[in-house]
């Protein structure tokens, strides 16, 4: 037996489980847990149960809440005119931090891909139009990925919103800040010079 | 505000107390536990509980069990005639990990540190002595880390072990397996030339 106690093992194995985590930094917050008083490590149980608990779906965007509309949807500083349409939960959290975007979001909830039998029906397009037909809306910013199903999927939701007379954009593609051109892969780079800005 | 839903922003602050864990892991841990079935991820805020709830000190090792005495010490195929005296629980796992050892332990739940203020009535030595004068044990392990701190323990200790007549070693410091002496530092490096070995 490697622990002299079972739920220290136990405690191991389920850290091991998160994403990005080894046996041997499982090992290492076990021990933290072990070491450090309740009252510093039991918050981490209670929020876990919480987040199980009580985050739903925000019925007017699709992103995770804990009531019936997100705490954005519902912030009354926000740009009403602009809607933000992203694939996931975490696409709002990366924009969001960024501090550039003060409108609104539309979470699909994944992208177009036929190959997994995901169509548009399976992603929030339809709750999308919907939104639009509901009218105050100005532009529809696309910021699915860059990846094949994302470009797919702006390319549908595109074509669906052109009728609707609100301006769609997609977000830029192109060489990631920092970046050199030696290793960016051709299809970004080819992106990056179809994208050219004037510079004034 | 950057989450929409605030039970999952106190989720990613609790994962980021942990040791070795960025804001980032933290996000990407925090949305695992959002997307995944509750039956999932349920199972790790048990698992912290437990360990809060159920590991105690083991009353004769000082290492961590769940009841009296621990797994280790209660195992009859143990040998229970060489003692391996270590600073921590976690020193425990790193050696029942390799295989190769069969005894028991002792924990001292630390190191003589005179800066700190941790003398040998800090650590469990008088626990040690007690043990050794219960007789049984032939030969007594010094496991304690290589640190300045671990070697005046073990100094310590063999002194106060010399009169039992039991045989003290020393665990070996010398260069790490798969490691270049051009990286070795100069006290690593005399310390592997002192303690060489004939090669047959």
């Amino acid at each position: 037996m490697r622990y002299s106690a079972k739920s220290l093992e136990t405690l191991i194995e389920e850290f091991a489980r998160l994403p990005g985590i080894g046996k041997k930094s499982a090992q290492r917050m076990a021990f933290h847990v072990l070491r450090r008083p309740a009252e510093e490590v039991l918050p981490l149980a209670d929020a876990i149960r919480d987040v199980k608990d009580r985050v739903t779906e925000c019925t007017v965007c699709g992103n995770i809440s804990e009531g019936e509309v997100c705490l954005i949807c519902s912030d009354e500083k926000r740009d009403r005119r602009v809607l933000c349409v992203v694939e996931n939960p975490v696409d709002v959290v990366m924009i969001e931090r960024t501090g550039a975007y003060r409108g609104l979001y539309h979470v699909l909830g994944g992208a177009i891909s036929p190959l997994d039998g995901i169509g548009p029906d399976e992603i929030r397009a339809a709750g999308l139009m919907e939104r639009i037909r509901g009218g105050g809306i100005g532009e529809v910013i696309l910021a699915t990925s860059a990846s094949s199903q994302g470009e797919a999927t702006a390319h549908y939701l595109a074509q669906l919103l052109a009728p609707a007379g609100v301006r769609v954009s997609r977000i830029a593609r192109g060489i990631p800040m920092g970046s050199d051109l030696e290793f960016s892969d051709q299809v970004t780079l080819q992106k990056a010079i179809e994208g050219r800005k004037e510079m004034a």
